[in-house]
């Protein structure tokens, strides 16, 4: 898959420069950059409206985009695409959304290696209602360990929230024999899918899924940023209680200023003008997922992360941890001996122009779960190359000369 | 000011359009679109890190924008700008964050003139927390009148929320004489100014306002969409509740998953990954307006509308009834015969290329204000010129032979 790199602006501009940064962000290929400036060159307008053929046109690229990612994500029928400023304010959106249907002593099942997005705003609204979190703390090599969850589910237990693939070790769960086990223990419990970081490297099927809701950020799919989506069944969505009251999800406001209508879903959840130049690229961004092919990805991945696999296999071992040579995700996670790895990080671009992420990765609690609570991150796209791991390597291999002088 | 079309790409490429529809979202300047797209293609990084050159730079460029806000804002120590998604955003934020603030029988103080997105945040708070929503309902021309404001404040009033100009007819209210007749009646009184529609037009002083909160998009400001502020004296903004819970706005989570820590402000009310190139193309967007000067832009934009004036108190008033003859806002908003606004629309645009939004433009209680709650609404920008509105009026003169056909 190497000729894909020539797709990326910033690889050309600088092709000396190594990322493996893609699970912060993904890189965004010419043809989404493209289209979000000819929005603005050729378009401008904001929609919702028929008053010109730009301003319709508009409108129109917003329905093109929840009818390409429901063929893109096998949408099964009655469900929705609510767009959002990003997984954040999805999953914001389905927390708080809820708070009134979530009474005191009811529970919310989660696992210590979520994201903050997801984690928060659950902690957050149980807190309010008086509700309690309980954590999966098992984890069969980052993935979770259905048959703790079934033992943790009570008849108090009403929202499941998980991700679909962690952001600090990138193992895969197996979202669908999750829900139908959830599923055959208590079919009202609400599972909400945090799919940011599987969305752009692995297969997404909403029908197989059967979740009740899924959130994932657009610049982690190669679309701009300042974009997401909340999927959600109907009779979901329509349950939740808005996050933004405003403009373009209301049809009238009473006299007295006191009651108002909102419109249907799924301008109901979606109030204030729409990152509309951004959706355009959104568009772009999928079509170009789709060119590619999701399967291809995920499958050229897992080689790359197979070879890095092999290669740390190889690191002596009071040289380097490593804490996710178990699974196929696109991500590898360590520490070079005791060093920070924030300087770590810094070495590796500042020595080898290679870019990672360093820290917690706003995952709190994974200390639970046998990772160091901060770490190195390198994560992998489909058009990074085995040359280019070799060069991490070659990089951690060299990283006392380095490090030594720092600490 | 007329050369300044050609810093429009939009413009170029459709020379013959009249663009009208500014205050539903200001064109974009090459400078913009160029900036956006180049964050793409040489920095790409999702900020809020330093492991590498790009992210470091992504986070300065953050830093930059709320230094040049500062000081084109005149914004007073001790203050904030909070970077959101839009005024929408912006506007919930303080209504939801200020929530537990909120008392049954307090009284939120308001008038029939402003958009939903600040209507309706405060509706649902009030009603959430059994207080009262009470609405001005005189006004001078559009523009709110003290002496009811005041006789309107009582002992339980906690919120007064209004427009710095609302978007219907584009009056401008004076800001700092509104809010220093409020301070004193009663200091502790939490003032929100909508300044959506005033931003990219008036000047804004923030030390002279003496608000407590401003909200604004980019987008009226030749920023991309997607980007908006909540700007706030810091008191006040320690007050609020977050909107938004989950990554770059909290520090840590404790092992039980129960308690958590979040950042200071301004990182606490900013959760998230920040849609990041848009706000190094809103950056460029300040510099540019810097570049011509609001002064100016407010001077020209005033001649505009004066010159529709003389030319609209020409046209028979069986023809076309105007709004907002007797301010000097850049909004002209009318109605012809009784025609269907959106035919009339229709009309400019198929005939004259002209774009006009028509429809209730989001304020959904103008009717209390002798206004039609539909109208047609031009409103104009310092690149548009006097020739632009000789073919406005030429249109609304020939009007009858087009719409008589449709009716």
């Amino acid at each position: 898959m190497e000729p894909y790199a020539k797709l990326f602006p910033y690889l050309q501009n600088q092709e000396d420069i190594i990322y493996f940064d893609n699970a912060a962000t993904s890189l965004k290929p010419e043809v989404v950059i493209n289209a979000e400036a000819n929005y603005n060159r050729f378009f401008a307008a904001n929609p919702h409206t028929q008053d010109y053929k730009q301003a319709f046109e508009a409108t129109q690229m917003i329905t093109q985009l929840r009818e390409r990612l429901s063929e893109f994500l096998n949408a099964p029928k009655n469900s929705s695409f609510i767009l959002t400023s990003g997984a954040t304010h999805s999953l914001n959106q389905v927390a708080f959304g809820l708070q009134s249907f979530i009474n005191p002593g009811d529970e919310i099942l989660t696992t210590s290696l979520e994201h903050s997005a997801a984690l928060l705003p659950f902690i957050e609204v149980a807190n309010r209602q008086k509700a309690k979190i309980k954590l999966l703390t098992e984890n069969d090599h980052g993935k979770i360990v259905i048959k703790e969850l079934l033992t943790k589910i009570t008849d108090r237990t009403k929202i499941i929230v998980y991700a679909s693939s962690t952001n600090v070790i990138g193992a895969l769960n197996d979202v669908a024999l999750i829900n139908k086990a959830i599923r055959k223990v208590n079919k009202e419990i609400i599972i909400v899918v945090d799919a940011a970081q599987s969305i752009g490297h692995h297969k997404t099927d909403l029908s197989d899924w059967d979740a009740d809701f899924i959130a994932f950020s657009g610049h982690k799919i190669f679309a701009p940023f300042g974009t997401g989506i909340l999927w959600g069944k109907k009779p979901q969505l329509e349950k939740l209680t808005p996050l933004f009251f405003g403009g373009a999800m209301s049809d009238s406001v009473d006299l007295e200023g006191i009651g108002f209508k909102m419109k249907p879903l799924p301008e109901r959840l979606e109030g204030g003008t729409p990152n509309i130049s951004a959706i355009y690229g959104f568009l772009k961004a999928i079509e170009f997922v789709q060119s590619i092919g999701i399967a291809n990805i995920a499958k050229y991945e897992k080689k790359l992360k197979n070879y890095a696999i092999i290669k740390a296999k190889n690191i002596p071992s009071d040289l380097a941890t490593f804490y996710n040579l178990e699974n196929d995700g696109p991500i590898l996670t360590f520490n070079i001996r005791n060093y920070n790895p924030q300087d770590i990080a810094t070495f590796l671009w500042v020595k080898y122009k290679i870019q990672v992420r360093s820290g917690s990765h706003c995952a709190r609690i994974v200390q639970n779960q046998n990772i160091a609570p901060t770490s190195v991150r390198a994560s992998f796209a489909f058009f990074n190359t085995t040359a280019e791991i070799d060069k991490l390597f070659e990089a951690i291999l060299n990283s006392d000369n380095f490090l030594e002088a720092i600490v």
